[in-house]
């Protein structure tokens, strides 16, 4: 059985969302632009995390994520991941609305997930078998997995600078102990591997 | 001149300091004894963390590191580092309440300065000549001048667990941009060192 991981980009004060999240703002307003500025675009990490990421054999990522929530599904809306989104992979999309599963070019398939985390974590250790299961996000999401101690590998992307508001990394989840793996740090950016206690 | 240093223990989660600090524990319930206990009673990083800590010329602490507040000064408290604090040099203490310069055993004089962070700096600067200014906190003083720009090295000391609630780094310091100097990783604690963009 493969490792339950997960990547997120965060500010020096631990925030990877802003508020404000939207079609044009998934990140919410100016948050998406600066980590993409300050993190991906400089080209020394990009690769290497990416590879990493979609190394997974199955991903779990909340309802926002996957698109903004506007109440009930609308049909025609695959995501905000474009028609081949860079998964390649079985995604599992923790939402309160049934929907048929969705497949993408280049071998995405969101499949939707009522029944909470539990599940959706069930669902895509058993599709990724000997592979990783990655925490894709959001926040709220990873959150959750990790208030659950389900995370075995938390690897954190912090970028140099303070945003003050948005949702924060490790929000509302009290007692957890990881154990410090590596760290590496860029002139751009300070990468944190902690493993499961 | 010098360099505006600051070491600061935190959680994962960034809480500095617990909010219920009393003389009894001066971190807050619990929250002390488990930096302590995690960070400094393994042995390997105390004496480097100390000596860089307090190879400053001059220190800056808020109010509630030099003891309780409990209204007007009691004379007869000199604060809770025992008669021979481990600062050896001048120490400005932020405070409201004028206070004649307390001498300690060892080199300690706590100084009370209560024309805000600004005057304190100058006159720690002046104390500290060429020597670095230590911010030795708590986590308010802290975040003071991290919010007006004024700290050169931040090295914050981040202990492997989550706390939830307490004092926490960086917060209400929006639009701070540092660059990443170092990090380093040992099984009980990940240092890591910003530096003034």
């Amino acid at each position: 059985m493969g490792l339950v991981t997960a990547d997120m980009s965060v500010s020096l004060d631990l925030v990877g969302a802003g508020r404000d999240q939207s079609l044009e703002h998934p990140f919410g307003p100016d948050v998406g632009e600066r980590f993409h500025a300050r993190m991906f675009e400089h080209g020394e990490d990009s690769p290497d995390e990416i590879a990493r990421i979609v190394d997974a054999g199955a991903f779990i990522m909340g309802r926002h994520m996957f698109g903004p929530d506007r109440g009930e599904w609308d049909l025609d809306w695959q995501g905000w991941w474009g028609p081949e989104p860079p998964y390649r992979g079985p995604v599992f999309v923790l939402c309160s609305r049934p929907r048929e599963s969705v497949e993408m070019e280049g071998g995405t398939t969101f499949h939707f997930v009522t029944d909470g985390p539990g599940t959706a974590l069930e669902l895509a250790r058993a599709a990724a078998g000997e592979r990783n299961v990655s925490i894709a996000g959001g926040v709220t999401t990873l959150n959750a997995y990790l208030a659950a101690g389900l995370v075995d590998e938390l690897r954190l992307h912090v970028a140099p600078f303070t945003l003050g508001d948005g949702l924060r990394v490790f929000d509302d989840v009290t007692g957890l102990a990881m154990v410090p793996a590596s760290s590496r740090t860029t002139p751009h950016v300070t990468h944190l591997t902690y493993r499961r206690a």
